[in-house]
């Protein structure tokens, strides 16, 4: 028998749960986004579970949404990620620290030394998550009035990703020899000045810091739209998406890898790893109504407000307790999107009330039910090939956390799809991907 | 009889010690700048002896001396300041942490976002040496051809400081009050917009931090220049300085404090800390030949070039193990420069050679004796106003950082000038700096 095909987990904090109402669940710490100790609780039970990373997650604006759902938001106000993954690097030793970071309103110079920094400190777990900033309010934080356009974007982010690994190669594995006898501290014929001049970018290198432990901290990047979808198949090594269902996965799976071959890639060293909301209970109804009880804390005001942008058409009118009314107007706004809410509501009895805390907490992808239930689905998505593994996003913590490490792991372990202990010290290694070569030096 | 003078000691490493010639002195490590493991001790050896702060260097470019000298170079390549000092504040508790960053190249947003996480992160312990970057290879990292001008530089650092200090304060204290019941995370009301519109930079604002603990992060600064004296008078804390002697020390110490004064500031609230390079023997001459051996571990070559600037002429025609000559040729160069050199020469009686290994190696301030006649130099200063305490930078390490900790500062205990233990727990409580009202709240 072949060996079964292995699961890859990262978890996705930000820096806890995603789920606006998960700060006010029952046992939750409210202030753990921002209490180094709960990280630290956190990320030692992650590691102890064998998750291949520890994902922050990073945005540069606050005033991203209205105040009023801005009073009660537990994400807006965070560490920033270079200096909480670097503070993390020395409770753990072995789980992989993937940050958030810009290419859009950082310099390519300081972006190849912190995550190279991070990666000597960490001994060689760190992982860049590249993104272009898709929050149009940052601009504003940067001295721009308008937010950089889509597209412009994007060619700034692919030229930024080759000048970042240019730099990461400004110096051969061998090249600081640190000779006490001839005084020859660094073989400058093993250093590479990369003088870069490109249509977004002028940098001329070479980086003041050793090539990284893993050569390249590991890329990451999440592709939806078509120049994210080819960014990501010409750069990254784990990609993280949100797709609707296992059909979509699956179609985005195939695109992914596919226009990663036609540019020369072996897709094995592309992980797709989809975005999930993973609820565990004692039975699936247990489960369920975890969830409810989870949306049902998202503040109404909020909640209406955001059922309402997915209508086209003002929700607060309803009877919240009462069905979503058949009879709904004739929107402007995307009839997809009101279309697949009308069918979530139908799909799953919700009440308006219920519907709203559904689109104001979590309303992407989702396993809810047992250990054994949400193995089976992760199992099937790695055997019908539309994952790799997954980004896992908590509902609520601690509990939600701990009943993905403390029930579901031993499950997936147990069915040999998951590993019992690392096997390497790297991410690189976790994950399967090869260590980069130096393009300037054997 | 009043209580006595207190001592700050904050120790200067880049990461570890300025000096050409340290990494291969006899015990030395000489992987040490870029080793996680050597400086975790370095770090607790001087929280042990209970230093104020672990001051770390930066430099942004590689290239900013002939591949000659950079061959031989320890202090070229390091970790990133943030990134490094995030990680050993995980294994200290009460040592202030001391960042450089660069009003030049960087962004406010990102600057005041990072110093706000390292505060939070340390409990307290965050300081920002802010820098405009002097080194003129910098600017080619990022994306310019020449460097930006000085008066430049420190008119956008002017404003820099404006608004990251405004940053910083864009939260009340008491701003976050997670209150599940009604499900307010934050109070908008204490939350304040900066819309800075300046001559130099646009910030918009909030930062997505909440206000650091300390309020601000100490605010150092190496004040040297007329623009650089004023800017330390307006908005330093600390002042890390390098005067020759204890005159020029008192007249700098004077100066900035008044204009410190007669800007409206408290001048017990900046701290002035020059910098010295600080070597400890047996006896003074056993001091002054560690001394000697550790110049001479500077290559003769770099050291000959050094000498050669200095003296405006090719010092690499005289006899090496001879005295300088007397004649020598009318120079373009600097005559305070030339006539420092000649004097130090007669002073110590040095050869050549031993000249141009003092110049390649650390030729500033240095108090070179036994831990007593160290002391006296140090507790003179004190007394004489000529300095608050000193910014140490070791000769080599373990062993000169070492012979600091468990030597000299016994001795500045048993005097009563340095503390035995910390009293308070930040590194404003550490110097005696008041916590900075926020600006925008009571």
């Amino acid at each position: 028998m072949p060996p079964k095909k292995q699961l890859h987990l990262t978890a996705f904090m930000r820096p806890v749960s995603l789920h606006t109402g998960a700060w006010r669940y029952p046992g939750s710490h409210p202030d753990a986004n921002f209490n180094l100790t709960h990280l630290k609780t956190f990320i030692q039970a992650l590691e102890a579970a064998k998750f291949d990373a520890f994902f922050m997650a990073d945005h540069l604006a606050v005033l991203n949404m209205p105040l009023e759902a801005l009073k009660r938001s537990h994400t807006v106000t965070s560490f920033e990620p270079f200096t909480l993954l670097s503070a993390l690097s020395q409770v753990t030793s072995r789980i992989g620290l993937a940050a958030t970071a810009s290419t859009t309103y950082d310099e390519p110079y300081h972006i190849a030394r912190r995550f190279a920094s991070l990666d000597h400190l960490s001994e060689g777990r760190a992982a860049w998550n590249m993104v272009t900033t898709g929050n149009p309010e940052s601009a504003k934080n940067f001295g721009l009035d308008e937010h950089v356009e889509h597209g412009s974007r994007y060619k700034r982010a692919r030229e930024f990703y080759d000048v970042v690994t240019g730099l990461w190669d400004s110096f051969a594995d061998d090249a600081f020899v640190r000779d006490r006898e001839s005084g020859t501290y660094v073989d400058v014929e093993k250093m590479h000045v990369l003088n870069h001049v490109g249509d977004e970018l002028k940098v001329r290198g070479p980086l003041n810091i050793a090539r990284p432990v893993q050569g390249w901290p590991v890329i990451v990047q999440a592709g939806q739209s078509d120049p994210g979808r080819q960014l990501a198949a010409e750069t990254a090594e784990a990609v993280f998406c949100s797709p609707r269902d296992i059909d979509a996965a699956k179609a985005l799976y195939d695109d992914i890898k596919g226009r990663a071959k036609a540019v020369g890639r072996d897709p094995e060293h592309l992980k797709i790893l989809p975005a999930v909301l993973i609820v565990i209970g004692d039975s699936v109804e247990d489960a369920k109504e975890k969830r409810l009880r989870l949306d049902s804390l998202v503040h109404y005001d909020s909640a209406i407000a955001s059922l309402s942008i997915s209508l086209g058409s003002d929700a607060s009118k309803f009877d919240p307790d009462g069905p979503l009314p058949k009879d709904l107007p004739e929107t402007n706004a995307s009839k997809t999107s009101q279309a697949s809410v009308i069918n979530l509501a139908e799909k799953e009895g919700l009440t308006v009330r219920q519907l709203a805390g559904r689109l104001g907490g979590y309303a992407g992808l989702a396993f809810v039910g047992t250990p054994e239930s949400v193995a089976d689905d992760l199992e099937l998505w790695l055997e019908k090939g539309a994952a790799d593994g997954f980004t896992v996003t908590f509902p609520f913590l601690p509990e939600g956390l701990e009943s993905v490490t403390n029930k579901l792991v031993p499950e997936l372990q147990r069915r040999g799809i998951f590993r019992k202990d690392y096997e390497g010290k790297t991410l690189r290694e976790h994950l399967g991907l090869p260590r980069p070569k130096n393009r300037f030096f054997e």
